[in-house]
């Protein structure tokens, strides 16, 4: 069987390490567009920094802050004009996924012609602005993946652009942008991460190097679940140096599904995501235990590899855990659970699985997940 | 503190992988130059293979095969002058780490004037021709590094060219190439890249990811070697199943040096090489063991996690383990042990050690090693 590994981007990680890497910018032009959102970037310092960054090195740039959640297609049409109107060479985008992802799709759209009409076709030309992504959450991992997802009104769901122009130059991952998340943002990321690298063991595209990669952002992941259990009661849940793993974390599981792609639990989040505006990584949240229960019957081995990775003895005991990390959880009615069986089934991610659900599994799934 | 990962080159791995994606190399361009040794890759069906490839798509090619074990300085510039000769557009060099490094080395010569002064300089310009390499043992990883590592007889010693333009595009890694290696090249080889893995797991510049990496290197070919040791007494020691996964390890540990450097390891099995003729995987596993009592001694608990990962219990029964691999070992004299440990205790590597030996524990460590 043929395997690939591919996974471009050159990632950066430390303290003030955009300032102190500032120099490396320069290969990628002479005018940036920054790709952010209205606040958070702003409030925890990254916007700062790339700023003081781009001064420094004398780079000239201009901001498109209008990112928002689920980034839309006509979102990211605005910013690649503006990124052509300012004449850009390059894109930094600061945040989540949804500015990280919108900068990927502003990139491509600057640098060619692409109607609405082929933005998912996946046949571009190959051409593209440099990338430099700045997380700000450690659950993403989009800084090393070939993906930019926007939400499709057309075909009311996420639907993702996958190109290998698409992974960015650069990444630069520095924790202390993350220390200013709340609790629930830092769960719901970790939990996005988490389903990454789980997803990706479960991907019919899995490698030994996938495999290595998943494994090890799996144990940092599940190493910070208690102290963010117990994060409730106290008003910062987790240190500099845990928040540093996470990111580390949610950046590896990047790269596993940058060659895995997702499965079943995203294809199933999306519609929870659109139609009943659930958390991204939330959604994947609410699914994974009842999808790990598929595959422990139907792939009771990469059942048993995944719990033993994460550290726990059985499917119970990690939905337990799951259960105390989501607390109540949203209902769902049997027309919705109806509506978003048709529409998980026929998403692309259902070809990765291992175990692939039917139908009746997916009704299944949504209906054990949403009704405690 | 500031950590980086790289690793750009495209790995497609499997049977008959440059056949089945041979459209990939018309990205390089239109005149190919196969770097080779005089042989192997003649028998093994490595060069039959890239030249149907390459003819099925219309590429012209002209070949140098003029590489020889531990290639010279002035065999890659030979092979810069034939690559300039023949308006070669790309480099795709076939073979062990000797092919492999040369074509590395041939690929930045033919794309700029760089003198034999500054060949190791580092300071090169943004220029060199698009390599794909063809690795045809399991050992070196060299088609995922950007190391070329050259006999210098000037300084008496290897030397390595190190820059990022040499990553190569295109990695293919397809293991019956490694199917007709005898049994000493192929334990070898397996140690050279058991002594990266091991080595990028002791280096200052170790990362999460990188350890990931070698970890998964150092189980794979650990679980290869009770077949290698009784290889000895049968005629093909390993299957096709083994060799891609050692075919894999190997690529693997490429990845994690490229992070991580070498170390202690290879710093002193150099000289071994230059002055002994000793085989340079062969010279890694003679110190490999001294150097892990070293570490043993002076960070404990680096030492029990490696022992955990290659799952042995002590330092001891490794050691026992690669001198069945080994079998009789070379000697050494007194005033060799002086003449290396001041060469060894000198090289570049040395800096990237956790646990810096000194001059005399470099000699202790050659006279263990050398002197069973």
């Amino acid at each position: 069987m043929l395997s690939k590994f591919y996974m471009p981007t050159k990632v950066i990680m430390g303290e003030d390490c955009i300032i102190k890497n500032c120099e490396l910018l320069t290969t990628l032009g002479r005018k940036a567009l920054i790709v952010t959102g209205a606040k958070s970037s702003k409030m925890n310092g990254s916007e700062n920094d790339v700023k003081i960054a781009l001064e420094s090195i004398g780079i000239q740039y201009e901001v498109f802050d209008k990112v928002m959640s689920n980034p839309t297609i006509d979102c990211v049409y605005e910013g690649a004009s503006m990124a052509k109107g300012t004449s850009a060479d390059f894109i930094i985008a600061i945040g989540g996924g949804s500015p990280m992802d919108a900068g990927k799709a502003i990139a491509l759209l600057a640098a060619q012609d692409i109607g609405q009409e082929n933005l998912f076709s996946g046949q571009y030309e190959n051409k593209v602005l440099p990338m430099a992504l700045v997380p700000t959450t450690a659950g993403t991992g989009s800084e090393v993946t070939p993906y930019s997802i926007l939400t499709n009104h057309k075909a009311q769901t996420k639907t993702s652009i996958a190109s290998d122009l698409l992974f960015p130059t650069f990444a630069f991952l520095d924790a202390k942008y993350t220390e200013s998340l709340g609790l629930m943002t830092t769960i719901n990321t970790a939990i996005d991460a988490l389903s990454h690298a789980i997803e990706g063991m479960l991907s019919v595209k899995a490698t030994t190097v996938s495999d290595a990669l998943a494994s090890e952002s799996i144990r940092l992941i599940m190493n910070c679940i208690p102290d963010m259990i117990q994060g409730a009661e106290i008003k910062n849940p987790l240190d500099l140096k845990q928040r540093e793993l996470l990111l580390q974390a949610s950046c590896i599981a990047g790269m596993v599904i940058a060659q895995t792609g997702t499965t079943a639990v995203h294809a199933m989040g999306y519609p929870l995501t659109y139609f009943k505006d659930i958390d991204h990584g939330r959604a994947n949240g609410l699914l994974l235990g009842e999808y790990l229960k598929l595959v422990e019957k139907e792939e009771p081995n990469l059942s048993t590899r995944i719990l033993k990775v994460m550290n726990v003895s059985e499917t119970e005991e990690f939905k337990e855990l799951l259960n105390r990390l989501l607390g109540p959880r949203e209902e769902i009615s049997s027309e919705e659970i109806f509506q978003y069986s048709a529409r998980a089934s026929k998403t692309k991610n259902m070809n990765n699985c291992v175990v692939k659900p039917t139908e009746d599994d997916i009704k299944t799934m949504y209906t054990k997940s949403l009704t405690n």
